[in-house]
């Protein structure tokens, strides 16, 4: 018998949005009994350098720290990667041509969810960092299927980007996820069809809801690690 | 300046326990910023052989898989180890044999927490697995403090493995949550004036109250962990 895959996860951008992608891969198991669950390597480094920093303000490069853990999950016995941080796929393709194992796409992964979705969105709201937006993370693969993207105005970016550090120190009361909710709301009366939860931490102060069509790259991502894996995994994400 | 030593988890058994451990982490650490957390390492790992089995009943043993898990988490860079289970503290002394750099011993800093109480305690409470109360991991070093523990009763342990065995897939809910109230109480009304959630599925489902005091050994191993690295924690657990 062929041992499972081992997955490596490039993590800790913040902390927290590693324990959620984990927990939903953990969700996304079909388990019967502890040792179903899938054995994940996980490098939760929280001292990589800002990826919206060294994106947009010329700060220390992102690529070393991500390649070096990349190549210590390998190392490890890591199968194949997952990047739990939306920003930090500007440097996928850096990561990738270091290691020879799949390092999933999380952003290709999410638009080819929402280009399947039935009845088709055409434009969707995305709530993600300034570094994602300026380097059309999700744009470029988005725009390709003819879907159009609304972002949140320069003011809105202001607080999207202060809720999401405060959410990266344990800030995810109240105050956040009504600031994140009114967030998804603008986008919504502008007339995205469906917001894009574009930044690990939003899942973390928000989620789905009968008036809130949302997809979490974070949980799209799970499920694809399950998938990758076992061949199989339980869809938990109600997309829309 | 001194890089920040790196954290590294033996995980997995449950998944959601490795959880709930590196949860614990990051609340007890004092953080400004994303990058005041500390890097953790974390080998998430269901396939070790059931430590409960191996040591009761002959099956697998579990140590080769704990020594495997311990070197290659020193190999990519740890400076400490801590398990994130209670039984597997029975390989302990093997696991610490194989490396280099410290393995913290969750049940010896829970009985020294226990210890420091004051007023005193003189009888816990033990929710434990039947392998960690059959080796007396947590007895020896109780009784050698002169602290009596008393455990479940035969029936009562069998539901107790029940509810564990069910929380490692998932099964955590009210059913989950009553039950574990239910031996906690049970072991309250016998003379015990605090409960040692002493396996790491016990806080998933339980957690100290006005009229519950307990002592979580998860929140002791990830206050050790932090102080281990900072020098300093935020000590979040009541205590009693």
């Amino acid at each position: 018998m062929q041992e499972e895959k081992i997955v490596g996860i490039l993590g800790g951008m913040g902390p927290q949005a590693t324990l959620d992608l984990m927990a939903k891969v953990i969700r996304a198991t079909p388990a019967q009994s502890e040792k179903d669950h899938l054995r994940m390597l996980v490098d939760c480094n929280p001292k990589v350098p800002d990826r919206v920093a060294a994106i947009l303000a010329g700060g220390p490069d992102s690529a070393p720290a991500l390649v070096e853990m990349a190549m210590g999950l390998v190392g490890q016995g890591a199968d194949l990667l997952a990047i739990a941080c939306n920003t930090a796929h500007h440097f996928h393709a850096a990561i990738q041509a270091a290691v020879p194992v799949p390092v999933l796409d999380m952003i290709a992964l999410t638009a080819r969810r929402v280009a399947e979705l039935d009845p088709p969105v055409r434009t969707v709201g995305l709530l993600a960092t300034e570094g994602t937006i300026e380097i059309k993370l999700y744009h470029r693969h988005f725009e390709a299927r003819g879907i159009e993207v609304i972002t949140p105005r320069e003011l809105e970016m202001r607080s999207f980007m202060s809720i999401v550090y405060g959410v990266k120190t344990g800030h995810d009361g109240p105050v956040a996820r009504a600031g994140m909710a009114a967030l998804a709301q603008s986008l919504m009366d502008r007339g995205a069809e469906a917001v894009i939860a574009g930044c690990t931490e939003v899942p973390l102060v928000i989620s789905a809801g009968p008036t809130m069509p949302m997809i979490d790259p974070t949980q799209v991502l799970a499920e694809s690690i399950v998938q990758s894996v076992l061949g199989r995994a339980r869809a938990m994400s109600p997309a829309l």
